[in-house]
């Protein structure tokens, strides 16, 4: 028996992991028809991580209404597996930059109320463990809106409740939690995420992803002076330190305000997704396992989703190849790590439009010809 | 011992069959230092078959002054392999359409022959085998440029000497063999030829192929009335019918020229230069075998170079592969001959002109990924 696991990340701007997954199937099975396939399509973390650990486990997505950055109800959706044990919440759905027309980006006004309005719906339908993908935020709010959503106040020094937007962090005299839903304290939540700046300083989240979310420099002393008044109150009220926990800083503080207000644990988004995806039950006994990325270049053995799936193919002996829509530069480092190929899917000179139309196509035609000559060494 | 044969044809209008394989070498040997590679590229008597064989068998190429298509006198080169035994010599260095500008195309004032000084050359330099690739002529005279730049004489009515041009073929009433070069009765000349067409009638050279090197409608039937009389003149002087012989068309009449006047013997293109080349000497033993043109898709098995590669290797039982600067099509009739798959060499969307320019590039590469790959079942 000849078992393939096709273990592909998003193709970004193009195609979905398990779509992509889909075109590596077909294209297998168009090079042998009684080839064996696994489809494990990964995550890092980010945009599609939901759907493709429902796909490579079985699930569904649950669409609710929550409020996006500038509290405006919208349709957002996170994934259940585990007979609903498990939510996997891209914070990215409901509290998502791409939410906001250009001339609305301002992290003083935008809030991360929906992502926590999305895991309060998970955990009231019972979820009890919540993985939350935080990559393209559009706040830098320490997470105070996700908080709010859960149940925590936010008061000023006159005891009146504040909005839980980017803006009011500095106003913040005390942190009501009488109401929190009682189902968090029992809940696991697990963070997913590669950014491991730290809440506060030169590296932290209001300099470095401020200005991308539209903050000016005015804007970002004023975040940063407010994700300082968070963390002394997490100090003073709650006896939490975040002054220097890696991942703290990620997405606008959300990072380090689900540690602190929900006891979140920080991981590797890959790593955290193969896991819950089994990829290392599915690579037991295969023969190959083809993993693919939209681009792949030196700085994808960095944490990339094709990085993490050859380091677990080496681990079992077992040869991993990856398609990409583009590779280019020094491959070497992606060899040594346990990646035996790269090919492009590009089937000649081709615009980056045809390219990404295209994918499906593409992608299983490579798939086809890795597969066949792979097969010929029978 | 892992040995790969490395037998590209030429990637048009970018890299010659030499370049390719030594390209692929480079590729070949990053995948792994210690892999021997026998570097045999081929062709099919079209453009760069002298320069494929050369290097393919050793020898050297000659450049030699000769009159090109309006017998201006122009530098032209043929190969010399087995110590100058055999020579290549391919129509098209002196006497191609890509020596005229546009204007000066007309197949009535165009002669072969350049082609014959290049062919006496080589027969006075001691060479016992001629092999003449045709293809890319800007002519249709019949090869009776060619035939008298060995020595033959075209008279007309009046026993005057005719210019030795497709205008002037319709005007011979004889033809006169007495000065003709005495190293060409001993001579062995086989044509390199993938062109069936015969040389007269509807699918004969003037109507098939005279409109693009620059004939009328009035000219095709002048050239059609030419082609017919010296056919005529074949049967009636020399006991020779070139009526239905396949090739007798090819390159304007060269082929039934070359067979008439020189008795050549007609062969497949690819098949002729892979015998030379010794690629089935090359592949035994060999591991894979990878060839490569610049474009491949499902027309490739009708005798291009690719798909006779993957024959020869399919007979030794050793995989082979290909690569193409764009693959495109159904690739499943190139699979059943024996091609066990098509990769582009394209790392991702490029242009065409990005693509031409950087073949040599990518050609490594590719080469490498798909050595690599074989390699990780080792």
């Amino acid at each position: 028996m000849i078992k393939l696991v096709l273990a592909p990340n998003a193709f970004k701007e193009s195609l979905s992991a398990p779509a992509a997954a889909d075109a590596m199937e077909r294209g297998a099975k168009r090079a042998r028809g009684d080839i064996v396939c696994a489809k494990a399509p990964v995550a890092d973390g980010g945009d599609g991580t939901a759907e493709a650990l429902v796909a490579a486990r079985g699930g569904e997505m649950v669409r609710v209404t929550a409020g996006d950055p500038l509290m405006r109800p919208v349709e957002a959706a996170y994934g259940l597996i585990d007979g609903g044990e498990t939510a996997v919440v891209e914070m990215a759905a409901a509290s998502g930059l791409w939410r906001l027309r250009e001339e609305e980006k301002n992290p003083l006004e935008t809030t991360t109320f929906g992502t926590g309005e999305m895991i309060r719906h998970a955990l009231e339908r019972g979820a009890k463990t919540i993985i939350a993908g935080i990559g393209g935020s559009a706040t830098t709010d320490a997470g105070i809106g996700m908080a709010a959503a859960l149940g925590y106040r936010f008061l000023d020094a006159d005891g009146n409740e504040l909005k839980p937007v980017g803006g009011s962090m500095a106003k913040i005299r005390s942190i009501g939690a009488d109401g929190v839903a009682p189902q968090l304290r029992e809940a696991r939540i697990l963070i997913a995420s590669d950014v491991n700046n730290p809440l506060l300083g030169p590296e932290g989240a209001a300099p470095v992803f401020g200005p991308q979310k539209g903050a000016t420099p005015a804007m970002v002393r004023e975040l940063e002076e407010g994700l300082a008044n968070v963390a002394r109150l997490w100090k003073a009220q709650m006896g939490v330190s975040m002054d220097d926990t890696p991942g703290g800083g990620a997405a606008g503080g959300l990072g380090a305000g689900l540690m602190a207000f929900c006891g979140a644990e920080c991981h590797s988004g890959f790593d955290l997704i193969a896991d819950f995806a089994r990829l290392d039950d599915a690579i037991r006994g295969a023969s190959l396992v083809i993993t693919g990325e939209g681009r792949i270049d030196a700085s994808t053995r960095f944490g990339k989703a094709p990085a993490g799936v050859a380091r677990r193919a080496k681990k079992q002996n077992v040869p991993a190849v990856a398609l990409a829509g583009g590779a280019g530069g020094d491959l070497a480092p992606l060899h040594e790590i346990g990646l035996a190929a790269v090919f492009s899917i590009a089937p000649g000179p081709v615009s980056l439009e045809d390219a990404l139309k295209n994918a499906a196509e593409y992608i299983e035609r490579a798939t086809e010809q890795v597969t066949r000559l792979w097969l010929s060494r029978y």
